[in-house]
């Protein structure tokens, strides 16, 4: 039988360079993404079903009444939700699955999966996140400002997240997170049926 | 201001190849270790203050008496324990100290150190145990057996450890201990200071 894959939540600011880690981080075969739902509209280049599974507000809170989504919230208007099937089936398949979620979703999911590994992604300064999302050329001054101040809120829960990866090299960010699970891997709670079949123990 | 390092408590049946992994990682220049006091003879090539502190039963006694020891345990009829200023004089110095402590002893030891990194070293199968028991070739059969079902009963309190590292490898175990102590310092508890002095968060 195999083992069990580990659940991931990955929470961080907008800026904290997440998502390029999450896209890294899926090249390797254990990891699978765990794709959201969301009524906002996609950005250039996003895919239905890759990068979001894109929903009108009524679908979406057709998922929300038929309870097939592990957690949701609004942020700037839309709703963000995970779906659940498509986690436990995976993680009953031995991948590890990742779950790049908003801070007060993740919040609603150790509720629910208090055996994930919570992992709070940070840029290494305000300054630095604050010339990442300048340099992105997507957004509007006003909303720069709004995801700074917002930035700062969600850092003041990095406690309730078992580790923090602080973003500065990617690659060693990248690291830090395969370290991580690795470790995981190694929690004595993982190792019942092999102890129990080797030593009778 | 260093980080602190961190306390890892290392135990594992005799045989099961801890003390070969203790002197591979402190050849490493983070990590140090914790030397126990004892009032068993020294084996051939122990030395005084190195592998052991030998003392007699008296002196050993007198350390119990005047709280310098962290724990202490009786097996086969000898004292071990573990001198306490040592340990935390080395953490505050930003070392990783290396506890090498029997079950006994490292169950005492969490009630005082509970944020210590508890890891349970495991031959990989017990015939695997008794071939490097008999391989050693210096105990009696009769010790051997002792050894072997001692190991039975250490083996069934793995639980109590944070991690589990199967020594089948010498290089996968070192790597296994390394991976869980750089997964330790990513944690979220350590950052405190370097988040608030940062982000005023």
């Amino acid at each position: 039988m195999k083992a069990e894959g580990l659940k991931i939540i990955l929470s961080g600011p907008s800026g904290s360079g997440k998502g390029t880690i999450v896209r890294e981080l899926i090249k390797k075969e254990h990891f699978i993404l765990s794709v959201s739902a969301t009524t906002r509209l996609p950005r250039q280049g996003e895919q239905d079903g890759v990068h979001y599974f894109f929903k009108t507000k009524e679908e979406f809170e057709t998922m929300i009444k038929d309870d097939e989504l592990l957690e949701y919230a609004q942020f700037c208007d839309n709703y963000y939700g995970t779906p659940k099937t498509f986690i436990e089936e995976s993680v009953k398949n031995g991948k590890d699955v990742i779950l790049e979620i908003e801070v007060q979703g993740a919040l609603q999911v150790k509720a629910i999966y208090p055996e994930a590994l919570f992992v709070f992604v940070m840029p290494p300064t305000l300054t630095e996140l604050e010339n990442r999302l300048v340099g992105r050329n997507t957004e509007t001054p006003a909303v720069i400002a709004q995801r700074l101040a917002r930035a700062k809120e969600e850092v003041a829960f990095y406690k309730e997240y078992d580790y923090v990866v602080i973003n500065d090299s990617l690659e060693e960010a990248i690291c830090d997170i395969e370290t991580i699970v690795a470790a995981e891997k190694l929690r004595s709670s993982r190792f019942k049926q092999e102890i129990e079949k080797v030593w009778n123990a």
